[in-house]
């Protein structure tokens, strides 16, 4: 195993893509301003209307993280709440971010494939007018979720409607989007603008760029919140063509949908193969690109000395398998059959 | 002029330099660890020992504002202030973002050069113990200032010692500092951590990189704080190999030097040249990349109808003229030749 | 039922106690320093040292709810988390100001009874090293809890031993610490300082108090935060004699003890008789003064159309009447009376 | 000189009047509900749309800074920001409050008698649509100010019309707003929403209350906020009537009135006192309840030796003395014997 060795631990060790490699080469002669009033931040824009429909409006962002807490502080004030999963990224993983840069008060409802449903979300949309409770305004989904699950365009169409119905928004963090709608065969709208989305959090990075994350608007009000959080979050690209060429190869020629649908596949390979192998479980359904499974304990420490994952849950020993655009027949073959050694004992040997 | 004409905008309308982009194309093969745990990151720690010395620590992060915000706040608890010029970046350019993000409060002086003496430092410096004022406890300067001065190194040194004196810290916001360190002839730790200072805000975007920022810390418990920091500040990136290899292209070679002196010799350029023309005048001390310039009214807006660029001050008519890594010598001849045009009433017949 | 009616909403829908009343007027006469610099606030705290030790310090804040915040912010910087369970104060009425106010993200665990316990902790209390992961590091627990149920000094001692060998701290929100420490038969030492904990939000509003609420330190470095925090989040009154001077009333002769008492004996009463009830069913353990208890709903709202008190789940019906300290023995009997009507049918007679 | 002696330090060092005291006592029997929705609330509310107009809605909160941060959050989003004079409470004497609590950036303009004027706020009123501007949406001004100067109705007026006319509100931070009326002879509508005025920090502990604060709006959607806010920000009292008891004593019957033109007259003679001893300056115009003096700084010392009083500029050696509600014409003549022995040297013999 080199360090560069492609491995399951997440689609964030990847690289990036050619196209995207390219775009940023050919973003790159002359000056043009800053901040986004660019060529190439103009026809982001138009791929992103083109996408997701004319009332759509693209902010480049820097992170996942930036971006997420961008789209939630441009719905919420000081006063307001955010409902989601205990599973959420912006619950579990990103340091905070939400309560410390924009004070958000996430209300968590536990979900143990990572998806809300309206009764869930029910339990905590109550109480707007109680002062001594935070109001919830939004609620949050992720699309695939942390647990490599998916939501159907009519699963979001539900909670977007019930939101809807009680006053409140619907977010969609996108980190995987594209995963999601090459799993589902839908378009990106499918899952976000035309399911009642009314912002998503769009992830490039994870999808085969460098840094390509983007807040997506469907309504000229979160646009504006957006066009000034983004600035005052420190979410602000100055050499912005740069960001958004990236995005925009992403979104050129289904580049988007070409990178996850591979990494989705080779995801459905691993899982397929593991399946075989016994002592290892398969916890959850599979149906983006990743994998979720538990082994005996020697035979997971076996294999992360050799390759690289996480263990997701260290109660329960369940490790994560992440495939990436990149991540080729080859390698989940190669990877199932050191699987295959851990469990069997051959691992002796080695 | 066409759209991608070399302008005296912002040294951030200026593509990356071509070591920063084959350093990008050559981090991308293979999976490496997410997050900074790469060999491109481990690589740019040695480099950044190497150039402040080996107390030194690198955090790249994604813009500048997020770099001085992540600086700010590893150094202030919710009581604490920051003493900082008016002109200040963080105080007039960042939408607000440490107070924002970070709660941050920014006690300011007037310098109208951008420069801070002891002199204005002190009368913001005192009242450590009074409850009802926030606690002064960082000193934060900008190397080079954003009106195009540079402070030398007996300079910081003065006020790094005044801070420490009375239980503070200084904080260089080097958004600029190549162009300090190469107009001073002196290296980026004599303007850093040889003088004094406790953190830097290390700025590679504008010096020829794409996204390329850094807090650099010199004391390991503001980097313990910095470590955090800057991913619950939204600023850590995940494919952090591509950040730190334009870092490292910057640092390898002198490549920060050549970039930063060819936009510091086109100022002077310019300087010299505008300085012959009669009815501009200078307003400022040309000591880096940049040139402050007061015209006729007419001849800015029959000039900036032509070439972007920004006044920087409505009341007095100040434009600002920014010098890039890729300002050519027939850049700077050609805008002169116009500024003349402008001036002389010449205009009107083109 | 007029509208001063004693009533089992809230203890904080009762007055104030005489002593607290002579109090205030007693603190009146002349002139004396504000913010804290007078003779009350100074026999304040030798009345606490005396109660809590000699390491301890008061600080009079303006309400629970910024107390709280204060004793937490204290020990967190902005990429901590506080462990709590879900239906602590902090988390469910406090209008996010935690998170808001101080940007404090909160880890919940499920907890029946509103009382943590070392396991419950332990699913929280990891990832210290994690950077994507909001640190935990304070405990939080309320005495007596949000559910009428009470810790045992060594409850408490085994959650302090647990977070302090974790490297947190514990905090006790003492809202109804008083009921607590009466209920238990011990000192408010024995579940606070003597039991481990490193920094406590005391109560006296609902003590007997009007506005009488502190934040009390066991460690100077805590008290130093806190003594910052309290004016920067706007918990600092400028007539702080008036406050010392009712926290003092409490604090002397057992005042405080003497109200918590009342209040618990009464809450005992009512579970009681209510027990005798058919149709009603207590759903906790009365430990302190609540008594929570689930009745059919029609006499649920029977009951309400004459009582203020609150349905405190919506989803079960369960309902939640508390006990203040000027709660008699016949305001106890004259309610059951009602609810023995209530839920008996006679009520359609009256 | 007892430790009771009435001074000059700080109208916050007098005790409450007796009309507050007794409003407190008799506010106290029986039950009442929490946060607000009471009979002593009501009344208030009722007292406040007599004085200050119909759409006028009150929120007693807990003191001062809580007030005008809640006031001035209730404006702005996170990307906004305050114009005040560098002079104004909320940014010299509130811990930083504004920025910790609520993320508002204020942006400062001279002012040398603490007040505003259209020229100063034009120098600040401008960037609306500039991103990396914190954009500035209220002018907060104090009334009477920090410097004991007033704004005459018309003076606020005109700051109005400038703020509407460029989208922004007009705050009042009225801490002292009884003293400016009373001073002026005007009713407390006349300098706010007669005025033009969209929020008011009504300040009721100066004049003569314990805890007794409230924000004052004229605009239900201002309303709406203000309600949220008070308590996410810790600013609700739970046994509010005792807030709004005192806020009504102070309003009914003109005790306001009485209390700070007491004041204000115990100012006008101690100046009138203080011109008559040679080696003392009056430095500013005494328009309310405060005088500020130069003294030779050996006199200061010796004064400050037996009476308890601020220096207010140490540079300078600038004192305030102010004067309260209890201020006895015998208290301004005793001290000004004092400053006429400090200055005259007669201090030796003593």
């Amino acid at each position: 195993m080199t360090s560069r060795h492609r491995c399951f631990a997440s689609d964030n060790n990847a690289g990036a893509c050619p196209e995207v490699l390219a775009a940023v080469a050919a973003a790159n002669p002359g000056h043009v301003p800053a901040y986004g009033s660019d060529d190439a931040t103009d026809h982001l824009q138009s791929l992103v209307r083109a996408e997701f429909g004319p009332q759509a409006e693209a902010f480049p962002v820097l992170n996942g993280t930036g971006g997420n807490v961008v789209a939630l502080a441009a719905i919420c004030r000081a006063w307001d709440a955010v409902i989601c999963t205990d599973l959420a990224h912006v619950n579990t993983d990103e340091g905070g971010a939400p309560e410390a840069i924009a004070g958000l008060k996430l209300v968590t409802v536990p979900a143990p494939d990572g998806k809300l449903t309206p009764a869930l979300v029910e339990t905590q949309a109550w109480g707007f007018d109680d002062l001594n409770r935070a109001r919830p305004v939004v609620v949050s989904l992720t699309e695939s979720t942390e647990m490599g699950t998916v939501y159907s365009p009519a699963e979001i169409r539900v909670l977007a409607d019930q939101a809807h119905a009680l006053g409140m928004r619907l977010h969609v963090d996108g980190a995987r989007l594209a995963n999601a709608a090459a799993a589902l065969g839908v378009s990106l709208a499918e899952i976000t603008s035309l399911a009642g989305a009314d912002i998503v959090t769009f992830g490039g990075t994870k999808n085969g760029g460098i840094v390509a994350e983007a807040v997506i608007t469907f309504d000229p009000e979160l646009a504006d919140a957006v066009r000034r959080l983004r600035k005052t979050f420190g979410q602000l690209s100055s050499k912005m063509r740069f960001i958004s060429a990236q995005l925009t190869a992403l979104l050129t020629d289904g580049v988007w949908h070409r990178n996850a649908a591979q990494a989705n596949a080779m995801a459905t390979r691993l899982e397929a193969a593991v399946r075989e192998v016994p002592g290892v479980t398969i916890c959850r359904p599979v149906q983006a690109n990743g994998v979720f499974a538990i082994l005996p304990p020697a035979a997971t420490a076996w294999l992360q000395a050799r390759h690289r994952f996480y263990t997701w849950n260290q109660a329960t020993g369940e490790v994560r398998w992440m495939c990436s655009w990149d991540t080729s027949p080859e390698d989940v073959d190669s990877f199932v059959a050191d699987v295959a050694r851990a469990v069997s004992g051959g691992r002796a040997g080695r």
